[in-house]
């Protein structure tokens, strides 16, 4: 069933090591039907080179397994929360991309120097908050995980901040479609690479200035998009 | 018409990923057929692995669109703007690449330490002032970045600095032809890179000595040049 | 004789270019048969594009050469005293990779900053005190090695660390097969190179959460695992 | 004629683009046959992709262009007078290769802080002193720098230091023949990587201990050699 969905999953997962975004078995991306609520992931630790679109395991929104004799990746209950939380996404890449994991590690958002990073996001990338002992021993560590990404969204919209970094852990991305998470996770790790080093010749740098974070953001966003073929980008 | 012109522009828009100065599709190439007045340029937001010849756009020195279906790159008034001011040009490129850009973020010029820089520059890469908010909320945005780039080459030659940084943004570089521009977009990224890396080691670092710039610079530009097969270099 | 195990030697003699591990002849992998007492490894100074499984050299404990033409890998000695000290292991690699060295080079552990660390190893990478001049003029260099290795783990189980960087040298990593030795040393360079970044952000960052730690590494290992496909992990 | 000798060059010459030392036409590699007293090296400013070995041209080491229709690297007085100073060395090789050149341009010798530094070389990787306005702008530029390198090693072994970083410029290297210059050329760019991100780790680290230099050089130079396949290595 939902061969599609399966697919655009499969496809989102094994562009992660094409893009460099990647190494070993550090990542996983999920693409939700909404109409049916049922998602697909990658299966826990199988390699990349293995992966076949029939491997994707199908699970529904209470995270029932509905399709798949693997078991289904250990951050699951991260993207189901986040799939639940965020109504308006369709897909959602984790990482260990070296640089935006480098700031999770060091529990600092991303902060906002460029025009690059404002075509994708309308401020700084978030960073959670840290976990307490409570949320990660207390048996449902991933979904906890979940759950502190939400919180840090109380205000925020996920529309506006399409990833975010977990403390001391890595950055998840998400988009409209899985494709659009794996663009995002593209996105947010050139940017924190190019964040680190413009620190490194200005450690005080402030921020990008109010106008152009509004124009480049709204030039690629929302109804007065004019950026690409689309009618409103 | 103009097929030559849109390959030479197409085979600049591909050179770009293949050389590691794009991801996704930040950046652009665009060639000018000076006799009649026509550059070409990539449409906008379409994927480097989808481009073909025939997709490049055509315009006037207007900003006329004379030929092609699809919508310019978003930044084709700055291109435009730099046909015009500049007119010993024929091609134009535009990236984000990533040491040149976090120079750009920072506001900084690239400084001129060794003969890798002086072998494409007479002096330090400049970086252009911030645009006002008038100039980026004002509805002719792209326009006004070619403004503030025009403005800082008041008194430089664009033949003796091929390549600026505008602030906050990313790099725009230039040549005889878009060919030569992405060489000079190359050669950029690389110069940025060890410029950094050499700042790291010495924070103080003066500037390359003028008679060795003098030196590099004149073996590969102007009537006593001696590098390569030419006459003149 | 033995050629499964030589397989297994040179796939992960020829892995450790292909991930990035190795530059020229910096580096090299060994994989033992517990039950003959009998180890593979690279020839010493081979190119790793003319190697063949035929040319892995077969050793036993005690360091006589039981099979091939070729000289072993100077760092045979090294290799032999871990097979000894540490039973439980069956495949050990070194490299030279670039972050993890320069750790090795300045003495200092890798510091462990996030999750990513902690899914591999329980705490800081392990650095060797440095070795006397009698240890490394006495003719025995490449056993010393091993000793220093060996008594750095008196208190730890090379289980929970399955890496050590030799002091002014680089690291050495093991793994139940030299699969996983590989694996350790694609992970430990990823692990090096975030932990530098992220020491660049934050001079002063402290260790990894308890908690944190304790919750990732027990997901991959021991009776409580749950990642992967495996009944623990 | 000498068919042989300009198989080698051209061979090294493209062995640099494909180890990542070269961008664009920045480098350039000779060799030579010492019976004849002739050296075959690149043609200036020509692509790599388009070279040919029929293309590298023939020179005595008078100057004297002996064979070829293009115009030689423009470096190649510098070649020339190495090889007419170090009588041991085949080949020589020039880069510009990113964290090299970086040392070179902050006018720093690389400090050797590891073992695969005394792999290669017997202490610091020389810098030579800038050169003087009359040195730059007599009309013999390229000679000179040869001159600046052959006067750095008045007291030094060109086999014990087969690397020189040209101040302000870039790095030279050489060999028993062009393709140990471009092996060499490879690990200098290395050991420049990791002793930079060493320095970042400790920024007074100081040089590795004498013993560990000695073992290291002499276990791969020398007559005690015993790293590789040869008698002595």
């Amino acid at each position: 069933m939902l061969t599609e969905l399966k697919r655009e999953a499969y496809e989102a997962n094994i562009a992660l090591p094409q893009q460099g975004l990647i190494n070993l078995t550090f990542g996983n991306a999920s693409a939700i039907d909404r109409d049916q609520g049922i998602f697909a992931i990658k299966p826990s630790g199988v390699d990349y080179n293995e992966l076949t679109p029939e491997m994707m395991v199908l699970l529904d929104l209470d995270g029932n397994q509905v399709e798949g004799d693997l078991r289904p990746s250990s951050d699951t209950p991260t993207h189901r929360r986040l799939f639940i939380a965020f109504e308006s996404i369709g897909g959602v890449v984790h990482t260990h991309s070296t640089h935006a994991t480098s700031f999770a590690q060091a529990g600092r958002a991303i902060p906002i120097f460029g025009t690059t990073h404002a075509d994708y996001f309308y401020g700084d990338i978030p960073v959670t908050r840290k976990m307490t002992p409570e949320e990660i021993g207390g048996g449902a560590y991933e979904w906890e995980t979940g759950n502190v990404i939400v919180e840090k969204f109380a205000d925020l919209d996920p529309a506006d901040y399409p990833a975010v970094l977990v403390n001391r852990h890595a950055p998840f991305t998400w988009g409209k479609d899985a494709a659009k998470a794996v663009e995002v996770a593209v996105a947010t790790e050139c940017i924190a690479h190019m964040a680190l080093l413009s620190l490194q010749l200005e450690p005080q740098l402030p921020p990008i200035e109010a106008e152009l974070l509004q124009k480049h953001f709204k030039r690629k966003h929302g109804p007065d998009a004019y950026y690409g073929q689309g009618g409103n980008g």
